[in-house]
């Protein structure tokens, strides 16, 4: 199989400046997912300022990278919807409406999180992403992104 | 009156390391809230690469934003209605358990944030605090945050 490019490496350059997932935004988190099955994959090693408390992960950290793993599996999943990949036109990109976290316990900093986002609905122009996160084999913190596809003047050069 | 001091800046050392609101995090993004009659308030400046796109807030900054000023204003919140100042013992200190946001336009990242927090619920070791965020005079988001309080294993040296 061939290696996969990651979901927030084929947004268009002027979709590509966010500071969770831009891979333009040279001061951002840079995440990445990729699908596994019918689930897309994250997975991101907080860096060490990146504390509650010393050793545990900020829940806004967790938050952030709920929010851009939600909206780049939505716009994957769209794509795949209409059978065309990422490149193709129209663009589709998802931003973000509501955004909801469960903290179920302290998230250990010393290991990579992984999320896995699974799209339970996609109508119109909505897409539900509900995201669980994992450090050291445990689930950490559910999440639920409510997007819509962006307006088309966000999609553009600027 | 006398100029207030931030309630993030009332925290103890050990508390202070937060990402979001550590004075002691040099890297982080050290939001200060402040008490206007009974809502807290907080003001903050997006820095220029904390885009979603050109010109525009990511989204998770501003989850990050209300998360941590909702857990400073239920613990202010908290000593005040004990009656008692926050360099008193017990210390008291919030996580979240729960954040919601709704974004409700884009926002200007060229204006200052101005969140405003009012605490809903404070009963036993729960809080809920209500945040409305506000640019250029239009409310943007609204976010809810549930907090507890930090078991006493967080509130130590480490």
């Amino acid at each position: 199989m061939p290696e996969q490019i990651a979901i927030q490496d084929q947004y268009r350059d002027h979709s590509s400046h966010c500071y969770g997932c831009g891979r333009l935004n040279e001061h951002g988190l840079q995440i990445k997912s990729y699908w596994d099955g019918d689930q897309a994959v994250c997975r991101f090693q907080p860096r060490p300022y990146h504390t509650a408390v010393p050793g545990y992960v900020y829940g806004g950290l967790i938050a952030s990278v709920i929010d851009c793993h939600g909206t780049g599996t939505a716009a994957a999943a769209a794509y795949a919807a209409e059978g065309r990949p990422m490149d193709s036109e129209p663009e589709l990109r998802y931003v973000t409406a509501s955004l909801h976290v469960d903290y179920l316990r302290p998230t250990s900093i010393d290991a990579p999180l992984e999320l896995r986002g699974r799209v339970t609905e996609l109508k119109g122009r909505k897409a539900v992403v509900e995201v669980t996160v994992t450090a050291n084999g445990q689930v950490c913190a559910r999440g639920k992104v409510v997007a819509v596809q962006a307006p088309a003047d966000w999609l553009k050069d600027r």
